[in-house]
């Protein structure tokens, strides 16, 4: 009937903002130069999808290690964006439910992106999606050709979308031959230097309000040079995310430095298993 | 009763035009003698079709690497047929089905086709209807059994049918013995030197109306040879549906040369991988 | 009840003549003295079915390459017996059926055929009817299992049974312990010998009412020496079914004997993979 | 209810002797001091279940190659025996049953025999029961389970029972841990020699009343000298299923013992793959 | 409401000691000191269950090769603890379950077992129970993973539990890594000597009421020497359940002695495979 | 509706204080200094989730081998937070349940913690919830996906939630890539040297109350030493679990030192395996 069919094809306006903004909770910290170029190739395909004739559709991959920022950043370039219709489509939003439960929430997320001109669908942590586990391995090839598919097909005419997928398992993805159906992918790195951990302690405020005086900052850098020690190595190879929780670990602890000292050579460690 | 009997023998007069020229969305540029050799023998097979009382039925599957083109050619093929039944099986119109209505839906569309005299049914994309997936492997043999039977099942006394098939994976699909399946094989290839590359960047318009003077075609070279400096080849061996998406992305850049240029690189080095 | 009872019993006649005759659709060209040999041992198991008192049940597999004329010869050897009640059992007539309908439909035939006095029961392409593919390998062990039981199974008193079945894929029966339920093996051969080509040419009327002349034997002749020298080799190696597809191919184009003689290398080729 | 109580227990007197009979459709031919002596062996469980206070329970495999004669050896052990009750669990009865319909036909038979005094189930061919094929390996687990458990089930007080199973495949049943279920097991051999294959002849009547004349043996010696020129040995290694069908395929050709010599040849020369 | 409620409650007293007396069929025959070892270190963990406060459950498993005795010993010390609830889980009691019949018959002896202040549960035949067989391997885990649970789950407070299980696959046990489940473990050897065959012979009365006089020892002793003799070891290596069996075989035999020798000389050296 | 609103919001008081007391039943005993800081660790985290603002979820993982006491340490440490809603996840609190319960189970506790303000979940035995066999391997992946998501879930704004979970199987957790989930890894340690041991007997009481005597010790002493006699080895390598089992059975018997004696040397000769 008419009213039914009003609502099929009123765009379906919903910027999940709140959802979007719960995965930067502790902001985009400016500590290396990386930062900046992935936020920019980000609004490059932003305008592509705004602007051109001949992609309405443009879909890229954010990769790299655990906790490296990936989710954050696929959520900055989306909210940057200010695309009418932003959707996040991620593992804890559809925990226990069925693979047919999965493919339904996921064609309908693309469907209501179809409605709206300009619109940004976040997949987040696709490994996670097809409920991937290496040991078989396992997955759910059902959720998998879904995804395959969504991402590939091609809007209605005057529709636009914008695909901005995250994973910590390229090579995984490559293996399931899912690399092709991207049009670009942005490699996301760990933290690399000292120098880029001193930064992010600072932003952190591990001291408090102290942390950004001259005493701050020289037992700032007293950490950079224990850890170093410990680890005897300057590669710090241990992402963003890990990094803040040692934080707010060490916060609790009467002898900080010492127990943020042990987290971050522990997890220096971890890395070269 | 009578009139359930009437439709049910009644042509099923539809040709999928709208769906098939959205394969075709950037038209088929002329880039090599290839292309025109690939569209000569499709043409073959259409009249082959239209005449032999012998075949009936013939079966063509193009093959080739990940957006060389297959889908568009196979359409085209099949739009200039004239005939009067049409239909396109594509992954993207079975989203979320589940297997036995796979299976269903492909069984109609082959029902419907033994009803018109003369007809065409592109068959896209095999792997992806399949759900084939090389991890396990796994895919869908009730799926794929339905087609392996389907491209073979002669038609009722008095209809006649042309199939074209569209395949990345050859090779699965001889590992799965269904190439015996077909009648004959056409390979569609990649976009091979700079001359054709050339081509295709003046079709595209990448410099907009300039890029047919004399200056865009200067520049145009200018391209050609940059590649070729950061490539150290003049193999290309991409697809051309990458290179127009390659284009469009290199608009949105102010430094519209270098990004085409970095983007072709890279996607000439991937394939080396 | 009586009427049920009765129905239970009345004897199934029922020759699939039409069906069965779809599989000649070409006719039978008797192009080497293999022909003969096949058609005749068929009626060898012919009679021992109609006339022996201790063997009321004969089954007999045709196996060879595809396309090589077996599903052709298995029908004919039945329309031959003029049996009363003839059935075919092949996967086109049960395209999307589930394996449990497969089981019972493939039941409901022998079930049938165990009414009439006198029945052969054609059972085409064993290991599509089975679901059969190399990658896994998947098959579908109920309807196997079903096979491999019932074609074994002594009919009811007073009834008898001549069992036609066909493969491509004898070494994978072979594997299944399939080949012990069959009291015998018949090997059908691809066409061997130029000289064995020309007949097929020259039946299959290539040149049109031409073809039967002095001038169309000459070009036939000349055919098969240019085939001979593009390939540099006396094996054909190619089954019946493809070649009689060439021609008609062959017939579409203008350069006839061309394109004929591209088509029979290229498959001549093929074989050699 | 009572009438319901009644019937559970009152004992299922039912030999199936048709059904069994059937099984030894060409007889038992002497043709071998093993055919006695696997006779005898059989009878010595069928007195120890009707006489033994401690085994009321017997289980015993007939195992050997496809058509050696196990079956006919265990329906005439079976009939032998005169027990009251004697079933035959075959897959040729349970064509196209689910795997629960088959577990519980199997145990419904079970039951019915632990209500009568002496028992005999025939457990025929267990490979099939089990929906065994070698590619995988597949089978029917809780049909084995099932068989396992129930072979090994002591009867309630008062009953006995004795189980003939057979197989071809022992090494199978080995690996599948099931032969430490039986108490016994006795191998059925082929046809060995030719002087038994010239017993087999006679008994079967190749040439029909004359067999039994000086000629005929004549013409029976001159066949097993044939037979080993042509495969240079004097190793059968056929079973009697096999020798009884060609003999009646040889019937029907003009030249009848070149037939039934060339079938036999071959027989024996597949033996050696 | 209230009955209920005090049903759930009740103790289910019940020993099912029909069903547990029936396991040992041939009573326990004290052939060799192990015997008693095995009971008096049954009824050191009865002791433990019975008084320990801190140990309201012990768990222990007999294991050993087929037909060793393990199911007649772990009846014997279950029936031996005089605990009011004693219950028997067998395959033989759940033929044709399905795994969740299966999974919930378990559970609910359990339950009831958790009921009584002091209790026996009797799991007998593991590897049976969860449906094992070693090609594949294929059994049921969601039975497994009950039995890992429920075998280590501490009963309510004031109830205690003493579980006796059963298997012939130690080995198979360890590498579904249920073995640490177990408090402890207890062997059941294979009947060893040459003597301890001796004390079986006369204590099955091999000979009826002679065996026991002079003469029927001496005849005990020849077929002791002659088995030795024809088998070349001293080694026995058969479990007692085979050769219970064996003595009631050879009672049928008129030639009873030398029936048994060669029984037990083909289970001696089947024994080496 | 409004009562329905009001009882989805209202925080799920309720701490399994007797669930987890159970987990105790031994209590804590301060063999060595390893348990403190364990301890110690474990209240570090507790802080962490009761203040700081950036990490309101942290997921701690106790791995050690079989009978260490790590569900005694988690219910422990849970316990001492204080916190007003704990839950306890276990598999003997699932028995027989689906994988479908099981996973609404799991997500049913994770949503009741989200209505507290500070919340602990102890998700005890992850490789006996997820239904791990190391045969096949098997396992259920949707519980596994479950807990993957959820363990990383962050909690809705002002709610805190502290994860403790179990296992034996740290390695299989590795290679199901689930070990980055948590944001903390704790080793529980077995009993290592025979001091250890000596704190334990005397805490257990072996003796009764005489254990604290200067006789009882001189005893205690006496077993130490014994055992390192017999096992020739001064690293014990037994969880306290086991040694406490081992206490009570050496209870029941008459000679208590040479029982626990063997039952210890038992146990340390099978950690070699
Ligand atoms: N420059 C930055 N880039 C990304 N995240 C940052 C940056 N600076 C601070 N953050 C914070 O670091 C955290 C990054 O976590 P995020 O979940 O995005 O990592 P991830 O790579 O998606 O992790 P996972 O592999 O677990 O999915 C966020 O809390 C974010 O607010
Ligand atoms: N000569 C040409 N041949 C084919 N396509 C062309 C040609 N010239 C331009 N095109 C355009 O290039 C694109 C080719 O994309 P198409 O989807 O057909 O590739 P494909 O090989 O089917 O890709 P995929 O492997 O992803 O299925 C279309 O947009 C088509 O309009
Ligand atoms: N001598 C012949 N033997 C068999 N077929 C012949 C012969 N002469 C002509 N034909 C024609 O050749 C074709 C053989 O095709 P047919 O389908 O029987 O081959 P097939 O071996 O069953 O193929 P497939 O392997 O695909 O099942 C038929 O059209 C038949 O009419
Ligand atoms: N001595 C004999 N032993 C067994 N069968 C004999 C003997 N003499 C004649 N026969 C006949 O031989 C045939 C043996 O076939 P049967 O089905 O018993 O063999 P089988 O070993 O069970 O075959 P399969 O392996 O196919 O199950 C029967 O028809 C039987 O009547
Ligand atoms: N000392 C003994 N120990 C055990 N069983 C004995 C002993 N003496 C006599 N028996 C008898 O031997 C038989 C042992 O069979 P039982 O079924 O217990 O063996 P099992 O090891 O459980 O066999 P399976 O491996 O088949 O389960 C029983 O009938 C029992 O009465
Ligand atoms: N220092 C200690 N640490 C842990 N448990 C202790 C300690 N002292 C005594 N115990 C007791 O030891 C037992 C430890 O058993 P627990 O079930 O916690 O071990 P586990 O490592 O979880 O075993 P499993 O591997 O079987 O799950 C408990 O009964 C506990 O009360
Ligand atoms: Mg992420
Ligand atoms: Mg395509
Ligand atoms: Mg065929
Ligand atoms: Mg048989
Ligand atoms: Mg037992
Ligand atoms: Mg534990």
């Amino acid at each position: 009937d008419f009213l039914h069919a009003l609502e099929e094809v009123k765009p379906a306006f919903g910027v999940n903002e709140e959802e979007l903004t719960t995965c930067i909770q502790n902001g985009i910290i400016n500590y290396s130069p990386h930062i900046k170029s992935i936020l920019d190739e980000g609004s490059l395909y932003t305008e592509q999808v705004r602007k051109s004739e001949h992609t309405p559709l443009v879909s890229v991959l954010l990769h790299g290690p655990a906790g490296a920022g990936k989710t954050a950043l696929a959520a900055k370039i989306g909210l940057a964006s200010g695309f009418p219709f932003i959707k996040l489509i991620s593992p804890e939003s559809m925990v226990g439910y069925s693979e047919a439960a999965k493919v339904a929430t996921i064609s309908k997320i693309f469907e209501d992106a179809y409605k709206s001109p300009l619109n940004v669908v976040v997949v987040d942590n696709i490994e996670r999606l097809v409920d991937w586990v290496p040991i078989g391995p396992r997955f759910s090839n059902s959720v998998l050709q879904t995804l395959m598919v969504l991402m590939r097909k091609q809007p209605p005419k005057g529709r636009r979308l914008l695909i901005l997928a995250t994973t910590t398992e390229r090579s995984v993805l490559q293996q399931m031959d899912i690399l092709d159906t991207f049009d670009a992918q942005i490699g996301v790195p760990n933290v690399a230097k000292p120098q880029e951990l001193g930064v992010i302690l600072e932003a952190a405020e591990i001291f408090g309000s102290e942390t950004k005086t001259d005493a701050g900052r020289k037992r700032v850098q007293q950490i950079l040079s224990t850890v170093q020690e410990q680890t005897r190595t300057t590669e710090i190879g241990v992402g963003i995310k890990r990094i803040l929780v040692g934080v707010e670990t060490a916060k609790q602890d009467q002898s900080m430095e010492d127990r943020f000292v042990e987290l971050m050579s522990r997890a220096i460690n971890d890395r070269m298993v």
